[in-house]
């Protein structure tokens, strides 16, 4: 049984080795060696671990039924085994943002800043799975965790993907993002 | 400070006395005497706690800006001296109603629904607030609470409400729900 929720855990162990932790917006996190991907809860840090962040996956909040219809014909899991590489980023919105109804977030969010639209053309190449946790508690650091897993020869691709994210409109409402850059091994 | 985390206990203490528990759809909640509204975390129930249900008010997921507009000028708060009544509806919606896409929801939603249509024609008489709960973990037993509270006199109005409601097509997509009436004191 998959959780709805996961737990990214940095500290001395897990799947992943941390290449770079880098702020983008913000204020930046503590770096750490390894990183583990966990499904599911994790009520205490464990020995030697440095942070945890969590969010469950959810409904989509901004796609119309075609746009979903290519995703669901286009996108691949997270877990390839030729997906050595992976990115977190956990970005948090202000509340310009969250102060904007549906319609005024669906027009930034799609018709002027093409978020869909730019993450379909790097499909399946890069495979991405959105985390919520703005509605986790009240105070949480991040209101989205995005984990991305790509092949080492799609490097470059990754990075006019996040480049291109983040000259739009909608990235004018991020105060925070942070650029977790993961390896295999 | 004002916490957007609300937990409601269902016990021998507090500020409403129940005067119902009525399961509408699904399953019901085991009947309490009081029901306390606390504004932040219960980490533990009080001595003579009967349930607890929590959940955070969030960003509107379907209002236009015309809508919030007239929401806003119309709406009361919680809490008026006069409101004496009040209802906790916790309700639940089904796989299909989260598999659409937000076109698909909003067109349910208001286009066929008129749910903010509706709740507008009850204003300021009705007041509401609402506690979103699904992505508070992966396993809550409602997606939404909502709190109504009115005065004695609009109790007629308050049951036309609920009824609209629960004849539209969104509420097709609501698999448990529980009529929970209030009184002060």
């Amino acid at each position: 049984m998959i959780s709805r929720l996961y737990t990214f855990v940095a500290g001395k162990t897990g799947e992943w080795s941390v290449a770079s932790t880098k702020a983008v917006i913000g204020e930046s996190l503590p770096t750490a060696q390894r990183l583990a991907v966990v499904n599911g809860p994790v009520p205490a840090l464990p020995t030697g671990g440095i942070w945890a962040l969590r969010g469950v996956t959810s409904n989509e909040r901004y796609v119309t039924r075609p746009e979903k219809e290519q995703l669901i014909a286009n996108q691949a899991a997270l877990g390839r085994p030729e997906a050595t590489h992976a990115a977190l980023i956990p970005i948090r919105k202000n509340t310009a943002w969250w102060a904007l109804t549906q319609d005024e977030r669906r027009a930034i969010f799609e018709e002027r800043s093409h978020h869909t639209h730019t993450g379909l053309k790097y499909l399946p190449a890069i495979a991405r799975r959105l985390h919520h946790c703005r509605d986790l508690s009240e105070n949480e650091p991040f209101d989205f965790l995005t984990l991305f897993d790509y092949a080492l020869a799609d490097s470059n691709a990754f990075e006019d993907l996040v480049a291109a994210l983040r000259a739009t409109e909608e990235w004018k409402y991020v105060e925070r993002e942070i650029d977790i850059r993961l390896v295999c091994g």
